[in-house]
This record gives C-alpha cells, sequence and structure tokens, in this order.
C-alpha cells in the first residue's frame, strides 16, 4: 500500500512519520518547495514540528503530478476550507479506486457540507471509499512518540479495518468505527469549544469553569449530532469528548490559544499574531457549524457565543457573562 | 434556614463559605479545636485553603452538641469510609426533619453503599431527606469565588429547590436533578480516574493521553452507573464528565497529585508525604469501586489497573503497558 498526505502543516507531517512508522510506504506533499527539499534533505518540519526528526524514509516532493499518480490512500491534510479548491486541482491525478482519509475539521461554510461529503461529492467517489480519522490526537505529542489512540472511520469496514493497518503503531492505536457523521460533528464543534475555553481561561477563570464549558460544549456537540445522523456513543467517545478535552486541555492547541489572547483582550488581528499568522479553524468553523445548527434548529449557545465575538463585535467580557447566567434551574440536557 | 458544615477541610469550608455568600446561617464544625478558633479569631483556614478570607459571619465550633441542634441541613464533608463513625456520633444532637447534604466522595468498602445510602441507613431519616453536591468544584477555585456550577441531586425536588436557594451565589451556581445515584457514581469513580491520571503523567505522558483516559474512565462510570441504576445524562453532566475532566486536569486536585507521585516511582509512603500526609481518596475508592463492578458484573479495567497498583504491588509502567495493549479493534462501548 502506498500512501500520499496532502498537507505538510503539523498535523499532515505527524500523521506521515505515523504512517511511515507503521511500515506504509508515503509521500508528503507541501505546497512550498522548500518545505518539501528540507524534509528531503534534513528530515525535519522546522516550521510545524521543530524539533522532531522525521523517519528516512518519508519522501516529500512539492509537485501534485510526482505525488499522487499511483497512491492507494491519499490522506487530506490541508484546511477545511481550503479542501474543496485544492481536491479540484489534485483529481486530475488521482485514480478511481484510491482511498482518501480527511485529516481536515470543519464544515464547509459556503455549502454546510462536511469534508467527507466534500470529498466524495468533488471526486466523484463512493462515501465507502471515504474515510476520517479524529481522536485524541495532538501533532506534536503523536510526532514525539507519546502513546495516543484514533479512531478511523468509514462507513466500508473493510476499509477502515485496512487503513486501521496502515496506520497501526506501537505508540499510535487506531480504533475502527462506522459513524463518519459523529467524528465529524465532533471534530468540528470541538474547535469551537476550544475556542471558548481559550476565552475563558485568558480572563482568568480556573479548572471549574474549563470544565463546565467542556462539559456544555459535549452537550451542544451531542445535539447537533443526534440532528444530523451521529451515534451519541461515537461522540461519547474518541473522537467527541476525546478530542475535546486533548484540545481544550491543551497550551499547545492553537485555538485554545487564540481565544486566550482575545480573552485577554487583544483583537482578532494580535491573536492571528500570536498562532503564528494563521487564523484558528474555529474561527471559520463558527460560523459554518451556527448555520448548520440553525438548519436543523439546535440550540448551541457556546457556539453562538464564539461567533459573536469571533464575527459580531462583541467582547469576550460580555459573551462570557450572558453564558454565566444567574438563574437557577434543573440540569437540562436536551 | 440554619446551615452546619460537618468537616473542615478545603471542600467542607469552601461550602460553607459559599452558604454564608448565599445568606444562609451557617456554622463549621472542625475536630480540632484549634482550627475552629482560629476560624473564628483569624477568619483563615490556613491548614486547607492558605490566603482564604472567610466571611465573619462563618462561625466555627469543635463541640457536636453545639453544633449540631436546631440545624435544618447537615453539610455532610467528613472523607467517606469515616462518614458512618462520625454520623453514628452527630445522630444524638440531629433533628428529625433535618435534611442532609452529602459532600463525601466515595462508596463504602465494608458494604458497597453509597454515601447518601449510609447517611440513610444511620440516620434512619427517609431517603427525600438527603441530597448531595457534586459537580466540577475544586475547592480552591470555588474559595477564591471563581465561577462554577454544581448539581445538588434528590429524590425530593422541593427539598433539592430549597437546597439550590440555600446554595446560590453570584459565583456558585447549583442545578438540581433527581438522579442521586448518578451523581454519587459520577463522584466516587473519578478520583480513581484522577489516580490513573496522574501517574500517566507523572510517567511523563501527555494530553492525549489523558484525554484518553478521561474518556475511557468516562465508559466505565456510564457503565457501571447504568448497571446501578443511574441516568446516562447525569454521568454526561456536571456531576459525571464535569467533575472528572476538573479533577483530571488539575494540579489542584489530591488524587491527581498522589497519582503523579506514584508514577513518577515513588513508594505509596512517599506520594503520601506529598499530599499533607493524606492518602488520596482514589486509593481507599478504587477498592470499593471495583468491589461493586465486580457485583453488578461490570468491566473496568481502569478501575482494575489503579487497584493492582495501588493494592497489589503491581509498577505503574507494568498497569499503563497493560492497559495501552497492541490489538487492532473496533472502538467498543458496551
Amino acid at each position: 500500500m502506498r500512501a500520499v498526505v496532502m498537507g505538510a502543516g503539523s498535523w499532515g507531517t505527524a500523521a506521515a512519520k505515523v504512517l511511515v512508522d507503521a511500515g506504509t510506504e508515503t509521500t508528503i506533499w507541501a505546497r512550498r518547495s522548500e518545505l518539501a527539499d528540507r524534509i528531503n534533505a534534513e528530515h525535519t518540519n522546522a516550521d510545524y514540528l521543530p524539533g522532531i526528526t522525521l523517519p528516512d524514509a518519508l519522501s516529500a516532493t512539492s509537485s501534485v503530478a510526482d505525488a499522487l499518480p499511483g497512491a492507494d490512500v491519499v490522506v487530506c491534510a490541508v484546511p477545511s476550507q481550503s479542501l474543496r479548491a485544492n481536491l479540484t486541482e489534485w483529481m486530475p491525478h488521482v485514480g478511481s479506486a484510491t482511498t482518501f482519509v480527511s485529516l481536515a475539521k470543519g464544515v464547509e461554510t459556503s455549502t454546510l457540507l462536511r469534508m467527507s461529503e466534500v470529498i466524495a461529492e468533488v471526486s466523484g467517489v463512493p462515501s465507502g471509499q471515504v474515510a476520517v480519522l479524529s481522536g485524541p490526537n495532538l501533532a506534536r505529542e503523536i510526532a514525539e512518540g507519546q502513546p495516543a489512540a484514533t479512531v478511523i472511520a468509514c462507513t466500508d469496514e473493510d476499509r477502515a479495518r485496512e487503513l486501521q493497518l496502515a496506520f497501526n503503531t506501537g505508540y499510535f492505536r487506531p480504533y475502527t468505527n462506522t459513524d463518519v457523521i459523529g467524528c465529524e460533528i465532533g471534530g468540528a464543534v470541538k474547535n469551537v469549544i476550544a475556542l471558548a475555553c481559550g476565552m475563558a481561561s485568558g480572563v482568568g477563570f480556573g479548572q471549574n469553569t474549563l470544565a463546565t464549558i467542556i462539559t456544555r460544549g459535549l452537550a451542544e456537540t451531542i445535539r447537533l449530532g443526534v440532528a444530523v445522523g451521529a451515534q451519541i456513543e461515537t461522540l461519547a467517545g474518541l473522537a467527541g469528548i476525546g478530542d475535546l478535552v486533548a484540545t481544550c486541555s491543551s497550551p499547545l492547541s492553537r485555538n485554545r490559544t487564540f481565544g486566550a489572547r482575545l480573552g485577554e483582550g487583544a483583537t482578532m488581528e494580535q491573536a492571528q499574531e500570536a498562532t503564528n499568522g494563521q487564523v484558528a479553524e474555529g474561527v471559520k468553523s463558527c460560523t459554518s457549524v451556527r448555520a448548520l445548527a440553525d438548519k436543523f434548529d439546535v440550540e448551541m449557545p457556546l457556539t453562538d457565543a464564539v461567533h459573536r465575538v469571533c464575527h459580531g463585535g462583541v467582547s469576550v467580557g460580555d459573551a462570557v457573562s450572558s453564558l454565566l447566567g444567574r438563574s437557577t434551574k434543573p440540569e437540562i440536557y436536551d
């Protein structure tokens, strides 16, 4: 089996390392030729994973035409809102029997499609050829070889098991699941909730508040997930609460960091400077997740609050106050 | 309404402060007269909440006979394995219409009873007079007035609402629930899972591993809870995943700290020295939780692993290895 990872950010690079360590022949595609050259020559990706030595067997290229032909597995590791445009460029070089694996987390803003739906639509392959990999997987820790578990979801169980072997190493353990929708909803909403956790920590709140936001965030993720066809078990599992806890707890998470800067009083532009000039995924996802919630008539107060801060000019202080309202009531879950 | 908090550890003291701040007339009972005297004279509890100023209106006593008569609400804030003996001493001074609130988290080792069951058995009051308060409530943060939510569970909803008002302040928001069993199972198991998280962090593992342990820990909490009659919604709420995340994430948690010392290679005795000479609650709870799981034929691999380390002479390294087994399989929840 030959895999190609399309995208050399931190998670794409870490996933490529996992594949090589699992014994899978792997090429990584980087948009910039300098980055590809350095991965080949120095076995490092200093921009996204400084200090990590990549395997000698990992080859890199900046040529789509070199990377894709003959690949059995195409791992999509580009930002969610760019995936459609990228994939459209890639498709002339992709074989019809190829398996796609999505690492992108988000909902396309213009269409409200999940990433696996975008892949199926653009590529024309049946949905059973599109898998999603998602779990509590901070890229840096995976690249360091720390033990982690993940979920590989595909409606075609045999394909999920093939991918499980392609990604299985001593330190990285994939579990299979057929609930693609649940994995993708968990992955999309967690970036938004991590922004909210960052905002609260930036304001100065501690672990009790973060745990409350995570709990309420899981509740609204489950409400949305169930409305669009996910299974509660998936959202209570590694790709749901697991990914949510890892992302919300880690100072390494870009969404958490971005939110913290906002909570400390920074503008959107200043927060962006604090995260390598990149806008956190949750800033874009909150718009599409909120629109999806509207479409399915689901209440998502945390997502609403994040959206108001990121796109409605509301201050973090006002958003937090509106969330920490004062009425006394029963604990409600629906 | 007059409340008395029986026990002046960190959580009992913080809860007493909340009650006073909520406008409830409150006395706190401390076993040691020096501690009671200092609370009265200096409005501090330097042993358990150093740096926190307690309200002037909080009165302390070391006399059970002074504290209890005339109390409408008795808040039980002593360690779970001591509750029966303490309560037996207290009962001659307690009126028959008194409401009990349990802050103790655990399952009695000798009987496998939950704390509310111990209270009902020893006091002879109907179960509707016994409530449980549980949530993501690290005592120090509450004492600092940071915003937090909690659950007050009682089978008698009117009584739960009375207690909600007695504890409701600007910074502390209680939600009512009738699922006493769910709150208590969540509270008992989380101390065991926090020990496991501490062990993993002591060994050097990062956020991915912690998030995986929390996810698996929630799964086994839900399995046990459902077997003994809890509602999944409670365990997916503040007293379940909320309390679990707060306790497992915080370096302030005694269970987390105790486990971390074990993970770094300390003996049980050395770990105890690192936590003010006290054995972490989870060290005792793992025995009773495991016994309860056996009784109801529920698999709890994390609890088993913690028990083997604390009471079976197994090293943390061997326990972690057995948990991070290498087989590839579907993500399983049942």
